[in-house]
C-alpha cells in the first residue's frame, strides 16, 4: 500500500502517519519527493486499511498494491481450475456449451429444446424456474414444477442442468434438481446468498454484475470460495454502459484478463452480452476465439412465443450452425467444444 | 407500443403482425410511411409483450409507449408521498436529515454520535448492523447487537433508527429494532427481500443500484408498493461512470426528474455518491437546491478510525456546519430542513 | 511514480528497472514487500515515462504520484484566477450568468433575447454563428452573419459576447466578434484548435469532453495556457453515462473537485447537462450551491420554433424566475449573481 | 416518428401538434389510446425535427422510426463497399491487417518494423507523424520528416501507408504522402476535418470516439460521403466506461451490428481497445470471430524503449504468432487475412 501524503504535509504528520501504519502490523518506508512525500506500507493485509488512511486530512490518496482476493487469485493456485460434472466440461482445453430456454414453460418446451440442444452439442442445459424479473408484473417462472422438468430433460438426454436460486432459502431446493446453481446478475453482490451457496458443494455459475468491477467479481467468488466450494464459474454477460443498440456491452476482454489473475474459468453469456439475436452467433466465435471455457446460451423453439427474453433466443437452427462454426474457431485457437 | 417493422417487410407480414398485436387485447393502427410500416398498438397493458414482439423476425424494434411502473406512477397519484416517522419527516416541504456512521461499532460511539448529529439538526439516525462489504475479510457488522445499540441510541435522542437488511430471513429481526428499513444498492433488485419489506408496515428507503435505469428503480420501488406497503423513500446514491476521482457519479438531475414522475420522495447520499468526505458538504447543499426531499449522510466521531467508509465520513463539527448552509438554501428554494 | 513489480521478479529484474528510472533522471527508492517488490520513482517528471515503464514485461503497473498537469495547477497559484470582461465577471465570490439561444437565428431573434436576459440578469450573451452539428444535414449556423448580430446585441446591450470557433483557420474572425471564444465538447482534445485559441489574449471557455476524465480536462487547458493565455474557464456540461432520461449525466461534484485542484473558475452548463427543459432551473440552483462560479444557459424566445436545442432551451420568463432563486441560493452560500 | 402527447394534452392540444407535422410536410396520423394520445408523422425526413417538436410543452417524447444517416446506410447501398489499395484490401472476404508503430520515431525503428509486419503477413503500415497526444509535455511526433520516412518505408516493402491527419491545414500535405488518411477518435466530430478529408479521393479510416454513439458514428462517416468520398473504413477502437483495467472497452459486437446497418467495412484496433500488449492477441482472434474486415495494430521492435503507447505495443515476435493464429480463425470464419 503506498500512502501519498498531501504536497504540504509537515515532517510530524508523516511521522504520525508511519506510526500508524505501524500499528497495523506493516512496514513503512518513507520516500520524500520534490513535490510529495510518500509512505511504502509493506506486509500482506487484505482487509480494509486502505480506506481507514484515506479519511486522514493530510492523506492525499492511498494505492492499494496487493489485489484484495485471495483464494480467487492465480499466485495462490497457479493452475487452472476445470469444472466437471456429467458430460460438461468447463476448463482447461475444453469450451463447455449450456444452452436452453430463459424459462422453463412446459414439459413439451423444455423436453424439445433439451433433445435439439444436445443434438447440436450442448452438454448442459440452462433454463429458470425461479425468474428474477425486472416488474413486478411479469412472469416470475413455474418454480418447484419448473425444476421437475429439468430434471426429467436431465433424464432424458443426461445433460447438466444449470439453473438459477434467488434466495438462500431456496438452495436446499435447488440443490435436490440442479447439477450447477447459478447466480444471477443481480444478486452478484446479495452476500448471504453466497454465502449459501459456498456451503454446498455443487459448482456455482456467478454472472458479474454489469455495474461490477473485476475485483468486486472475484471478491464477490471470494465469499463463496472462503465457504470450501471450490468450484466456482466466472460468467461475464455484459456491462453497462452509454450503448443502446445492445442491450449491455459484452467486453471479451475480460477473457484473457482473468485468465492472467485466476484459476477460475470463464465463460461467455452473448444472450445477455447483446440482448439480440442476430448478434449472438458472431460472439459466440469470438467468445471461443478470446479463449473462453465456455458459453451460455438462450436457445427456444419459438423465440417470437417465449415467455421472457425472446429477442435474445436463437432457434435450434440458428443454434446448430453456430455450434459448427464455433467448433472450428475453437479447433483454430486449439481447444475442442463440447 | 409502436412495432416498427423492417424496411422490406410485406403486407402479409404486416398482417400476420396485426393478428399478433390484437391476441393480445390490444388494438392495431398500421400507419404506411414511406420508408417504413409501424402499427401503433393501443390499449393498456404492462407485461413483457415488448420483448415477444422483439423477437419476430420481420419486426425492426418496439418502442413503449407508457411506463412499465404503475402504483409508484404520478399518474396513479399526483400528490406527493409523505414519510413521517417519530420526529423525522420525509417529503413534502420538508428535508429530512438521517446521518450517523456507516457501521455501529460500539455504545460509546453510537450514543455520542446520536447525540452530535441530533444537536446539529438531524431526526434520524444511520447505522450498519448487517452490513453488505465487498470484501469476505472485512468487518462484517455487529449484527443484533448492534441493533440493540441503534435502539439505545433512539431512546436517549428519540431520533428514527434507519438500517439495513440484507436479506429476507432477517426481516422479522430488523422490525423489533428499526423505523425504517434500508434496501442497500447491491440488493435493489433482490426481489424476494422486496417483497419480504413490503409485507412490513414499516417505511423503506430503496437505494439506487449503480448501474439502474430509472425505470428499474422505480420498478423495485413497485415491488414493495405491489405488497401493500406504501411508505417507500427513493434514495439516490450515485451511479457508476467512467469518472474516477469520485466513488461513484451523482446525477442530481434525478431529483426532479423522478419529482415529475413519482410521487414517492427522493432523498441522496452525498456520502457514497463522492466517497470523499471534502466533497459532501457542497453536494448536501446542491441536492437541497435541486429539490429533494431528505439527505442520508455519514458522520463518524473520528473519521480516521472508522472501521468502514471513514474517507466519506464527515466529522460532527463539519456536519453542524453542513447543516447550517443546507438550512438556508433549504429556504432558498422555499424547504425547510428538518 | 510508484513501479510495482510482477510477483515473482527476480533481484536482476528489479535492479534493471532501477537503472531504468536513474535514466530518467528520477531517484529509485526499492522496496521489498512480501508479495511485491515496489521502485519508488522521485523526482519531478510530467512526461510520458509511465507508459514506457508499464511496457517492460516484469512491470505490473505504474502509478503516478504527480499530477500531469501544472500551469492548470492550485500547486502552482493558489489564489482563483478570475475572468472579468466588460460586465461579466467569473471566479471568485461572483458567479456569472451566460444566456442567450443555440443559434444565432435572425436579428430580431438575438436582439430580443438579448434585452430578455440582460433585463433578467444575466452579463454574457451566449449565440452559435458556427454550430458543430451531429448530422450534415442540420442547420449548421448562420456564420458570419451570425457574428455582425452578436456584435450588434453586445452594442445595445453591453453583455459579453461568448461564441464557439470550431476550426483553428476561423480564430482570427472569431476575434473580431467574440469577447469569450467557446470550445465545444466535440473539440476539447482538438490540440492545434487549443494551440490557437491559447495564442490569443481572448478568455477561453473550454467544454469538457462528454468522455474526458478530470485529467484529461485540465491537460487540454494546459494546451491553452502554455500558449501564455491564462484566461481560461473550464465548463462542465454533462459526461456520457448509460442513463437516457437526459441527454447527459451533470456531475456537480466537478465543482468542488476541480476547486480543491485548479485556480481555474469553473461554470455549468445545465442545458447541455440535462438536455430537458424543465430540469434546468433546480440544475441550475443546484450548480450555484455545489459553489460554481458561472452558469452558460440556453434560453429562446420560442423554444417549439427554435432550429435546435429546443428541447433544452428556457423561455424568457422561466429563466426570469430561474435567476430570482438563484440569487437566494447564491447568497444562501455567500455569492453574489451577476 | 412518432411523437407521444401527454397524459392530459386536450384534443386542441393534438390538432395543434397535427397541423404543425403537417407544416413540416409529414403526413400526421392520431392514434388514440386508453392513457396517451400518439401522433404518426410519416415522410422522409433527416432533419432535426425532433428537437423541434420535442420542445413543445404538451408533448411528452418524440421517437425517430428512420436513421438519421443515408449514403452510409445499407438500405441506401445493400452490397457492401471493399476499400483497396495496393496490396491492402478491407472488406469483403479480406481480412486487411495494418500494422506498425504507434509513432515514427527514426528511420531505422520505421523501416525495421515495415520489413517485420510485411514478413508477418500486414498489407498496412501504421505509424504517427502528426501525434495528438494528451498532454502538451509529451512527444507530439516528427511531423514532416515522419512522413517521408513513412513513405521510405513504403518504397522498401509496398505496404500501403495509414497516418493521422489532426487538422484541416494539413490534409493536402498528408496527402502527398499518404494511402489512407486516419482521423483519430478524439477528432471524430471535427467537422472541418471531416469535410476537408471528405474532399480528397484517399480512403479514410475514421476511428469511432471513445463516448460516440453508433448513430453519431455513423454521422461523422456521412460528413465524409457527403463530400463524394466513398472510401470510409469504420475502426472501432474501444468507448470509455468504468472499466479500468483495461484503457478503454472494446465492444466487438459493434462488428455484426455495424454490417447490418452499412455497407462500409469495419476494422478493429485491439491495441487502443485493451491498452494492455498481452490483451492484444486474444482479441486480435476474437475480431475476426466476430466478422472484421481488418486490424489496425501497434507493433513496435522495442515496446519499452517506445515514444508513446509502449504498453500496448506488441514486439514483432508475438505479432507475427498473432498473425498465424488469426490465419486459422479467420479461415474458421470463411475469411481470408492479408
Amino acid at each position: 500500500m503506498i500512502v501519498v501524503m498531501k504536497p504540504h504535509a509537515t515532517e510530524e504528520m508523516v511521522q504520525a502517519m508511519v506510526k500508524r501504519v505501524e500499528e497495523m502490523g506493516l512496514k513503512a518506508h518513507v520516500i520524500v519527493g520534490e513535490e510529495r512525500t510518500v509512505i511504502a506500507a509493506a506486509g500482506i493485509k487484505r482487509d480494509s486499511h486502505q480506506e481507514e488512511l484515506e479519511s486522514c486530512a493530510e492523506v492525499e490518496k492511498v494505492v492499494p498494491i496487493v489485489a484484495a482476493y485471495k483464494v480467487a487469485s492465480k499466485e495462490t493456485k497457479p493452475e487452472p481450475t476445470v469444472v466437471k460434472i456429467r458430460d460438461l466440461t468447463i476448463g482447461g482445453s475444453h469450451v463447455g456449451v449450456i444452452a436452453g430456454p430463459c424459462s422453463v414453460e412446459s414439459e413439451e418446451q423444455i423436453l424439445q429444446v433439451a433433445h435439439q440442444v444436445k443434438a447440436a452439442g450442448a452438454t448442459g442445459l440452462r433454463g429458470g424456474a425461479f425468474k428474477p424479473r425486472t416488474s413486478p408484473y411479469s412472469f416470475q417462472g413455474m418454480k418447484e414444477e419448473g425444476l421437475k422438468l429439468l430434471a426429467l430433460a436431465r433424464e432424458e438426454t443426461g445433460l447438466a442442468v444449470v439453473t438459477e436460486v434467488m434466495t438462500p432459502h431456496h438452495v436446499d431446493l435447488l440443490c435436490q434438481y440442479a447439477d450447477v446453481l447459478q447466480i444471477g446478475a443481480r444478486n452478484m453482490q446479495n452476500y448471504h446468498l453466497l454465502q449459501a451457496v459456498g456451503e454446498t458443494r455443487l459448482p456455482v455459475l456467478l454472472k458479474r454484475g454489469p455495474a461490477a468491477s473485476i475485483e468486486e467479481f472475484l471478491l464477490a467468488a471470494e465469499y463463496i470460495l472462503d465457504q470450501g466450494n471450490q468450484q466456482v464459474i466466472l460468467c461475464e454477460r455484459g456491462i453497462r454502459t452509454f450503448e443502446t443498440h445492445t442491450r449491455f456491452t459484452l467486453p471479451l476482454a475480460t477473457v484473457p484478463y482473468l485468465h492472467e489473475r485466476t484459476h477460475l474459468p470463464v465463460v461467455i453469456d452473448p444472450s445477455h452480452g447483446t440482448g439480440v439475436a442476430s448478434l449472438v452467433p458472431p460472439m459466440c466465435a469470438a467468445a471461443i476465439a478470446a479463449g473462453c471455457d465456455g458459453l451460455i446460451l438462450e436457445v427456444h423453439p419459438d423465440p417470437s412465443r417465449a415467455m421472457s427474453d425472446g429477442a435474445q433466443s436463437l432457434t435450434p437452427e440458428v443454434f446448430a450452425q453456430t455450434m459448427e462454426t464455433c467448433r472450428k474457431v475453437a479447433a483454430a485457437v486449439g481447444k475442442e467444444l463440447g
